[in-house]
Formats: structure tokens, sequence, C-alpha cells
């Protein structure tokens, strides 16, 4: 076992109806004004946008509002709210909806600890040592952001997608109500199946430690997503179903199934330039792509622990040999993410061979190695996006 | 899926030597007085006491110390400590040691805030808000109270043995070196695995809600636990498996194992009467008595979640029945016990049948019922402690 770090301080409120208590459980922490953080308007059509007005009203929670949080969220909004959030005095950023709006509502929350750029964070030029806090109401299972130190924002000027970790910017708080997703359709449920089992796959891979506590969690976690996946894509209202995977999406990236290894985390570096250049992709479909392509390039060099994948995860029964047994998990792997109806080549993105060189090249911009179960060079990751097309 | 509500907000610093450290790590958070409060003297004998004065002197944080702390730490110390912090103006309570020395410093720290008696709290009178901060080193894998939300007080006016539950005494901050527990003999290594795997335990039973994720977590965490032990017990120097009992003893009682259903408990209610009333029996020791009888006593009520026990924790190949199956893995249970060392009777802790009816009548002296897998009442009790004999 490596040596570790392990704080995951967010209070996780579960169950049904609990976002007509959001009101309640901000003046329980003693904040009275907030900014109300969302999306696209799904949650206007949905009426969950009136449950948590009646609710901040009824607990006399002042609030102003800044909803248009795109998927992939973008740095000049961060801006406009972090203006927002100064000129009103905001005590807490609610954050209603899924990674997306966290992250953006976690970057507001860091850079108005800021006397610079909010985008200084995320090219690594400052660490922010607190944040405004943020609040969830979760909408969607996937990135996981309602629990995880990470935030992904993406500046539209150059199309960089860069990540922050720090946990200051665990959220306060995270209301999980599994009934909130049953409208979630069917190709984001799929994009989020895909992203919560990446999140633990990036764990499992990397450093070579023993963990087999964590290991277990991790398997325990993917095999849970699997079967309620399978579940949910055939009855969305399934609530245990959808219970599972949205606490699995909180427990896939706060660092409970990794702890004690240091995770990989190449196949969502090569993803971020994928959706960093092209905004129409979704995080999990870009995954969903990437990942077969980096195991197969990548298992030589411990076929035994992509085996222990293969049987533990995906229930293969042992081949002759480790080799044998890890190729059967990764070709599991790629059948499940297809049965999903999620994209497995860059094809099915439509992105074109041209693109590669563009991609590798900005991903090296500023960084010599990707990954460390097998440390990547750019002729690497062009082989790798090859065997994706 | 039960509701839950899920809250583990300690900052955990697990690997080598972290405890040379904790001066740093005390500063950080800006306190600048602490009681230094442990056990018998076996962390002067190992030179800990050392390391961490000298960590403390190097980092500049005053401390007065409150040693003797026993096993089922006993309420007129807890007083004492209290009296103590308050001459002294101590802003966080650093335990060094096991549960016991940590329920101790938790008790402690909720006691001060009161204006009356801290025993109040363990009579269910009052429930404090708020707590000042206890620190952890922790020297003994076993009561997981280093991420808890429990603490469990003797009084020996009467030999009440009670627990309190609240979010506000889970510590602030805790270190875990598994190479400060090679030195922990074998019979107090075997008494916390039984400790570790009760926890879990606990919580996989009760209620019969669906947790699919809960279940591989706990399940996953006693197979862990059930290899490590063994090869702790081979080779008490075995860093990994002693980490993976201390990360096990911790996740075990955080809460991780059981959300979404209510766990049942009663075992460790029983448990508490023996220590309570015999304060020579250690609560590892009792539990491995009374688990088995328990067991055997109310597993007809859900022979099939006994079964998945067996199967997925003690690795039973499904008999002819889910009732075969059950009994199959309450044997191994018991079994692994015995290999451990640990006692399995009452007749084994040289108690014999005249103590069940004082022990049971303390038990319902306050309650109707024990537990959720089969609520049982005082007859039920009795019962288990002669099934126990």
């Amino acid at each position: 076992m490596d040596n570790f770090t392990y704080y995951s301080p967010t209070k996780v409120l579960f169950g049904k109806g609990g976002e007509a208590n959001v009101g309640e459980v901000i003046k329980g922490y003693g904040f009275r004004k907030v900014l109300l953080h969302y999306g696209g308007g799904s949650i206007k059509r949905s009426g969950l946008y009136g449950v948590i007005m009646k609710s901040l009203s009824d607990a006399g929670i002042a609030f102003v509002e800044l909803g248009g949080v795109e998927p992939n969220p973008k740095l000049p909004l961060v801006r406009e709210g972090i203006a927002l959030c100064k000129a009103e005095n905001v005590e807490l950023i609610l954050a209603v909806g899924g990674g997306s709006v966290i992250d953006s509502s976690k970057a507001m929350g860091m850079g108005l600890m800021l006397d610079g750029d909010v985008w200084d964070i995320y090219r690594g030029l400052v660490v922010p040592a607190k944040t405004v806090p943020v609040g969830v109401v979760l909408t969607i299972s996937a990135a996981g952001s309602e629990l995880s130190n990470s935030s992904v924002i993406t500046n539209p000027d150059g199309g960089f997608k860069r990540g922050h970790n720090n946990d200051v910017c665990r959220p306060l708080f995270a209301i999980l109500n599994p009934a909130l997703t049953f409208t979630v359709d069917k190709f984001q449920t799929a994009c989020g199946i895909v992203d919560i089992l990446m999140h633990t796959i990036e764990r499992f891979f990397g450093t070579p430690a023993q963990t087999m506590l964590s290991d277990s969690f991790a398997e325990g976690l993917m095999r849970t997503v699997i079967d309620a996946g399978k579940r949910v894509m055939a009855n969305p209202e399934d609530y245990d179903a959808r219970g599972e995977l949205m606490w699995a999406s909180s427990l896939s990236h706060n660092g409970i199934t990794g702890n004690g290894r240091t995770g990989d985390w190449a196949s969502h570096q090569m993803e971020h330039e994928i959706s960093g250049l092209f905004d129409r992709v979704a995080h999990g479909a870009g995954l969903s792509v990437v990942f077969p392509a980096w195991a197969k390039y990548v298992c030589h060099v411990d076929y035994a622990r992509f085996a222990q994948f293969a049987v533990n995860v995906w229930g293969i029964t042992p081949g002759n040999s480790d080799e044998e047994t890890a190729y059967a998990g990764i070709d599991a792997a790629k059948a499940f993410f297809k049965s999903l109806g999620m994209p497995t080549s860059l094809t099915d993105l439509e992105i074109g061979a041209d693109s590669i060189k563009p991609m590798a090249e900005k991903a090296y911009a500023w960084r010599e190695t990707m990954g460390f179960f097998k440390p990547l060079r750019k002729p690497d990751v062009v082989e790798i996006y090859k065997l994706a097309l």
C-alpha cells in the first residue's frame, strides 16, 4: 500500500424528496444568501426549480440565480458568476444539476477567493486555499463531482479543457434523490454509466501497489454499476437501480476505490483532448472510445492485473493465460459500452485520422508523459488514437 | 435502498511515519494547545510518546497530558480530563492509542461543551451540538472509533456500559501508520479482527433493503479482513496486511459498508452487558462469543441473507438449501474466530449460567427490543446467552 490522504467531508443526504428540504439544510449551516446555479432549463420543465424556490423561500434564504451552464462548462460563464456573487454577497453556491453545473460552481467558489483571474487556477499558476462553499442537488449520475475534489473547465479561446484537483472544492453537502434521475434520457444515462465506471477503472489501474481492500471496493462498485446499468436502461424508473448508480457515481470519484495506489488517468486526459476540440462530444462518449484502445495498447505491461479486472468485474472465466483473460475482459467492457448504445471508435464520433495529430500536440503542449500504468509519450498517444479509429 | 445520511469528514493521513508529523498537522489547523491522552504506558515503551513529544515541540504546540485510559474506558477519568482541559484551555484532544483512548477523548470533547455532567450524554438526556475537536494517532486496528460517530463509556458505579452516537464527535484527523501496530500482541490483534468484522456484520444484517453497492463493500471488506487477518497472525510485521486491517478498521465503522439499510447491532448490545459486568472481557472476545449464538437463533428469519453471507464472505459452496448454506457460513465464522484463538462460548470466558439473568435484566432496564433483523425481547436474549454457554 502506498501512503495516501483520504478526505471526503461532504455530507450526503440520500433519498426520496430530499430536494424539498434544501432550504432548511442551508439554513442549518447559517447561510442567508445563495447563488442558484443550473444548466439549460430542464430543471424548470421538470418542476425541480419550483420545488427549490419554494424550499429556499420557506426557509428565508435569499438568492440570485444564474442558469445556462453547458456540457463541458465554459470559462466565460464562470467569470460572469464570480462577478455576480461578488456584487450580491453570495455566501453559498447551490449547484442544481450534474457534473458541469457542479464543476462550474466549484470554479466560481474558488475564483471568488482570488485577486487574479480564475483561469490561473486551471493553468496551474495558483492553488486556492479556501472557497465559497458549494452545495449540490444532483440531477444526473455520472461525473461524481458532488463528492470529488475535481473541477474541469473549458476555455473556448483555444479549446483548452483543463482540470484542477483541490480538497477545498469538495462540496459542503450533496442531496441525492435517485428519483430526480428518472427523466435522464438513455444516451445521457449511458454516458453516465461509462463515466462512473471509468472513474473507478482509472483508479484500479496505475501503479502496482497491493491494495486488497480498495480493489474489493473498486470491483464491487463496477459490478454494481454494470448490474444497475442494465436494469436502468431497461426500466428508467427503477428507484433502487437508479439509487445504486447515483451512490456509485459519488463513490467512484471521491477517492474510496483507489486509496493506497496512484491511479492512471491517461484515458481521461486523452478524452479531454477530444471533447476539448469537439464540444459536441459528451465526456462519457469520449471515454467509451478511448478506454478499449488504451487498454489494448498497455495491457502487456501487466496481464495479471487486466486478468483480475476481467474475472472480478466482468465475470470472465479465466482462460489459458492471463493474456487471453485480459483481452477477454477488454472485449467485455467494449461490448458492454456498445450494448448501452455508446460509441466505441473515433469513427463513431465522426472524428477522422486528421484530428489525431492536433489532439496529441495539444495534449503534450505542457507535459512530458501521461498515465502511470504505462507512462505514455506523444507517439504512444498517437498510436492509441489510431487504435481507436 | 432506505434513505440515509452519510457524513465522514475525518481527514485520513495513512502511511509510514505519519506520527512524526502530528505537530505540523495540528499547527496547520491553527491549534496552539492540546491534551495528549493515552493508555497504560505502552506508547512510552515503544518510543511513540517521544516521537510525538518531539513533533509537538518542533511545531511549537503546547500540551498537557493524561494517561491511564483502561480498556472499556471509565467515566471517572473522562471527568478528570474535562476538568484538566478546562483549567488548561485545551483546544484539541490528541488521542494516541486505540478505541478506548479515542472514545475517552470523544467523551471529554463533548463533555467540555456541557454545563452539566458528561454522563448525561450517555444516559440519553442531552445531545451535544458541538465538541472540542479530537485528533488521532492510531496504535491498534479494531474499534474504528478513529472515523466513527460513536463513543462507548463505562460507569463503574453500577457497571453500566453505554454508547452515544453523534456526528459531532467524528475525529478531525486520523494518522494511520500500520507499522505502529506491529507490536500489538496476538490476542489483541485477534480481538481487533473480530471487532472489525462485527462492525460490518452488524450493518450487513438488519432491515431487508436492497443495497447492492453497500453489500459489495461490506463483503469485500470482510473478505479482506479474513485474508489479512490470517497473514497478520502468521507474520505480525507484514506491513501490507497490517495496512489492510488498519484501513478496514476505519471503514468498518464510518458507515460506508451499510448505507441504505438499518444495521442490527443486537450482538453489540448483548456484548456490552458482558464486558460491562465483567471488566476483564475484551470487547472483541465478547463479540466472538455472542455472534455465533445470535446468528443461529435468528437466521431462520431470512436464510437467503445468511446464505449470501456464507457464499460471498466465507467462500462456502452453496448447499441444497439456503438454510444449509446459512448454517455453514455461521460455522465458518465461528471456526475462524476459534482459529484466531478467540473464545466462542461464555464458558470460554468463565461466565456461568447464573450471570445470564442479571445481564438480560440490565439490557432491558431501559429498552423494549434489541436489533432489527429479528427484534429481540428479553426472553430471546436469555435464549441467545444460553446458546452461547
